[in-house]
């Protein structure tokens, strides 16, 4: 599958100054050649040595052919490209026609277009990156806030690979010490004592455990902190959520159960992104449409990274009676009409703007509880299909400790589960992979990267 | 304001694959050493040689400072560079976080964000390219057809320059004689000949008249060739503007009079755009709202470059009895339900297709008469700055010419003139130019060209 070249925009579609497009494969140099002329482009061309020329809609020594463009073409020979195969990156002018032609140009000359992240897709399958690093990758590009940018470049430097490591190379050694005592079963004495594999085993799952405990902060990076604004009708809940993003995102009304949806609104702030959600009134007669409103609500309250849990100052009254799976802040409203006070809980106007730097405060230490920065400068975002391996991982190893502690299973039984437990782990990072794993990593990805 | 580095995302927002962010000006490696670690940048850099690094969010000695993207430095030292200053392009990965994180970086150690076309207007005024070729590159960008990109970029190429300099450097020459004669006006016989004067001035009218023959190919180049369907209500311009497109974008309805608005739709046909204008029908006792479409109507037709004329073939009868500037192709509707036919005129069924083909060939001989063709592979795709100045430059020369043959006016006078004709020329190239004339051309930019 790798035997054919082929050609991308790597830049995005639009009007620009500049568009990149990526011819790469085992003919990319020869195909350029065909269709590029520049007086330093041919046998005494150097990789990464950028050359200025023109670039013909077809094979340049045909007749009918034509130049489309004045471009800069940079040839990165392999394995030192992207991909790891030849590759020649032609920079050409901005909008739509120049690099369509370009594309069309290499096509006109055997290039295929490259489907979603192929280029990728090879330079993983050419040794140039793991498959948790194709994916800090693709949550680069989608990164929308500074902090999930930050994590998913850390974790393209290597981040997550080092902790993996961390933890396969003393299971990988155990294992071939085990695997040795088998074939030598003959000779006394080269048994591993089972003190030791257990206390090897301990440390990884410790480990493992250490990694998963990032989970939430990988979800959290990528998706944002989810805070659900909660309390009774008119409690002044619109009002907030429209202060903490300072704009009129949610229709404020003085008349109970105005917000019958969950109305969201994204914002990045310092960097890391949270999604505020404005919610229906709880209380305990509403209306049918009403009702469907409250229905939500209590499924956004409890998918809620972070819950708001708002009271009138005015109006002091119980809460509803729900238990949150999220922490919780409990904010009193109205502040500026405010008669009496109480301890422990935020006081807010979300006219006057009172309360709101401590409100932020607050939510800012709430989410320092969830090792964002941690994540970030570990380079540990971790993903669903990261989180699922590695939690298997723990349970087989937890097993395999009972098995360990309590019944002596014998060297082939430990060096079966142990080889099983690496397969776990070479998955995340793509040592050991299957065309379906492919095929589920590398669907995320655009064209031309 | 040259003295300072500017920096700008120079490829378009959005996800891709890769993004280009472009440093250039005096500063432009020292700041890019700043920010960026290599084992390759620095004393030892060559220009055009590409290397790997990793981009820090600020100066990397500081301790705030932390990796934003791993990057391919691409340092493109003056003048062999797009703007002929110093310039380091990062190629960093898609998506809009890295890009922004990027320019950031390089302005947080000084670089200032560029305008819009900024970076061509350096190339400009560094001598890189002519103010023609700058338009050039904007038309480029913007060009929606195969044919109005080709033009655009054998002009690029210096097409409309080397008809210039064909036209300039004979005058040019004269005028230096013209000059030489008059500071040696103590000898005897050094003017120059009358006769040749003439003939050399008319020689440049004869080509400044072929360049703006060329004018009308320009524009239908860069704005598309407009086309109107024309003709009584009810005739079946709707079906046939459907047909043509091969899609339903128009109301087709049997009652007379259902089209009230012009209705326009772009086609790129082999490489040239059409835009075709479906029109309200051309009736003597319209309705109030329907005669303010018959109005916009006319307005189109006059503005035509085609007017497709049609009438009813079972239905014959006068076609209203104005005069068109375009070319008209006369068209008969309906054919498959046609009783009779006539010579000279297109027979058209938009329900079965019939004599469609005709029609397009009709469309593609009439189209030739546009010189497209030949104004593509001339590369010059005048603008409406350009046409101006040519015909003043016409009408200058044909003044002179007259003045010549007339009255005598002296080789003092006839030099002042050839001055200011060889300035209008000027303009069109940017040998001549004012900050006026700079500001009316870049506005067309966007930032990062």
């Amino acid at each position: 599958m790798e035997n054919d070249t082929i050609v991308a925009l790597a830049t995005p579609e639009g009007e620009g100054g500049l568009a990149v497009v990526r011819l790469s494969g085992p003919q990319a140099v020869a195909m350029a050649g065909q269709v590029f002329e520049s007086r330093r482009f041919g046998p005494e061309m150097e990789s990464h040595r950028a050359v200025y020329g023109i670039l013909f809609s077809s094979n340049k020594e045909k007749e009918t052919s034509y130049p489309v463009d004045q471009v800069l073409a940079l040839p990165l020979l392999g394995p030192n490209s992207y991909t790891g195969e030849d590759t020649v990156e032609f920079f050409c002018h901005g909008g739509r026609m120049a690099a369509r032609m370009v594309v069309a140009a290499c096509r006109k000359v055997g290039a295929r277009p490259a489907g979603p992240g192929e280029f990728t897709r090879r330079a993983f399958l050419n040794g140039r990156i793991s498959l948790d690093q194709a994916e800090a990758v693709a949550d680069l590009i989608h990164a929308e806030s500074e902090a999930s940018a930050r994590g998913a470049i850390r974790q393209l430097l290597g981040g997550l690979d080092d902790q993996l490591s961390a933890i396969e190379n003393p299971l990988l050694e155990l294992l071939s010490r085990i695997e040795g005592s088998l074939e030598f079963v003959e000779e006394e004495e080269v048994g591993v004592p089972a003190d030791e594999v257990i206390d090897t085993l301990k440390k990884a799952c410790a480990k493992v455990g250490e990694l998963l405990a990032m989970a939430p902060a990988g979800r959290l990076l990528r998706d944002g902190i989810h805070v659900v604004l909660a309390g009774p009708p008119n409690v002044g809940k619109s009002s907030l959520f429209n202060a903490l993003l300072e704009e009129d995102r949610a229709i404020v009304d003085d008349e109970a159960g105005t917000t019958r949806d969950v109305i969201s609104a994204r914002l990045v702030r310092d960097g890391t992104m949270f999604v505020f959600h404005d919610t229906a009134g709880l209380r305990d007669d509403p209306g049918r449409v009403e009702k469907m409103g409250i229905d939500r609500t209590w499924k956004k309250v409890n998918e809620a990274d972070l819950v708001l849990l708002l009271s009138d100052s005015n109006k002091p009254g119980p809460n509803p009676g729900e238990s949150y799976e999220a922490p919780i802040i409990h904010v009193t409203t109205k502040a500026d009409l405010d008669n009496f006070n109480k301890d422990n809980v935020l006081s807010v106007s979300s006219t006057t703007g009172q309360g709101l730097p401590e409100l932020w405060a607050a939510l800012d230490l709430a989410v320092r509880g969830f090792r964002l920065q941690e994540a970030v400068a570990m380079g540990v975002v971790l993903n669903e299909r990261h989180l699922h391996k590695l939690a298997t991982c723990r349970s087989d190893l937890e097993i395999l400790i009972h098995e360990l502690e309590s019944t002596e299973p014998g060297d082939e039984v430990t060096g079966t589960m142990l080889l099983s437990i690496l397969s776990q782990l070479g998955e995340v990072s793509g040592r050991i992979f299957t065309e379906q794993l492919l095929e589920s990593v590398f669907q995320r990805f655009c064209v031309g990267k």
